[in-house]
């Protein structure tokens, strides 16, 4: 099949959201109006509402973008990881890499955006919601398949709200004191949270 | 000893900042200017900016003001349960109320404050850092204490990281959803992980 043709517009979008996502990420996705994108892009409003519509639209592209990396720095690669629990670690290790690039830029673009939203109802706070849900359902999904291998026991439920709480909190801790030992200390927990509920391959049953 | 009259003066202050933590908490602490403040307690500018100085002087006095309310409500009271274990559990369950208390009201007035400031460096940084490093230290001298009394084992930091990071995780978890599962869920997962430091009264050492 031949590659799409990407068009024109469709790269100029590309570009706008390139310099929305860090951009919200320093000032707020309420900071992120289309008078002050046009400004950083040199492009006239009209230039950018067209691509976006209206305000909201320009928030809810900018998140969707923000997970996009995401979604190409931490999930991506982890999927090319063994299922189960080799899986997990990537997902877990990946997220805190990822906010450890992110030291001066205002660290994990979701925490901040969902505290910035939390109590705004809207297409902006629902996007927000559905793709950390969607993470968190991944991060699930694989203990439950690392359950179903014999590596792991106990609750997926349980053991995602542990890893992707302690997760955030070493995110908003981090952001604070921008001291690495705070990342060490939870690459350290999450490997030993993991490892606590690890069954020993002696007493993992036959698959 | 007489107690000492409050003036005219500090009562004015403190009717301010009665408002002041509450609008900081909805739309954030730089949000919150001094002719704002002034609308909203129908004083002048002039009026409101006497007793802080400038925005900075106002932003911190918020920020104090805020810990003062937590103090109140969680540390006080903590403080007067047994020292040990019991003073953790009263700790930790008591940040997860005052939470619970705050849903529709920004959640933990720190966490969102960190976050809002974590890359602006100044006295406002440094008072939200400070307080919560302080509240940190609370929660690992009690568990110093409950090791040196034979209740715990573990390294009271690793321990104190844990334990914040999980309530801290859990606020922004809750804030977003406002599913009061997710504190449910945190309560359980606070009180396994002290369970699982804990020394059975059998195996503690006579003190």
């Amino acid at each position: 099949m031949k590659p799409r043709r990407i068009t024109h517009a469709e790269r100029t979008k590309a570009e706008i959201l390139a310099v929305a996502v860090p951009l919200a990420a320093r000032i707020g996705l309420e900071g992120l109006t289309i008078g002050r994108l046009a400004d950083e892009m040199g492009m006239s409003k009209g230039g950018v509402f067209a691509h976006f519509g209206s305000k909201e639209g320009l928030q809810v592209a900018t998140v969707e973008a923000a997970f996009q990396a995401f979604a190409d720095e931490v999930l991506t690669p982890a999927m090319a990881a063994p299922e189960g629990i080799a899986r997990l670690r990537a997902l877990l290790s990946g997220y805190l890499d990822y906010v450890e690039k992110r030291k001066d830029a205002g660290g994990c673009f979701f925490t901040a955006a969902s505290l910035e939203f939390d109590d705004r109802p809207g297409e902006v706070r629902e996007r927000i919601s559905g793709l950390l849900a969607a993470r968190t359902e991944l991060i699930v999904e694989e203990l439950r398949k690392a359950v179903a291998r014999g590596e792991l026991q106990g609750d997926p439920e349980d053991i995602a709200f542990e890893a992707t709480a302690i997760s955030t909190g070493a995110n908003v801790q981090f952001q604070l004191s921008k001291d690495p030992s705070v990342l060490a200390r939870a690459r350290a927990l999450l490997e030993a949270r993991l490892a606590a509920h690890e069954l020993k391959p002696s007493k993992r049953r036959a698959r």
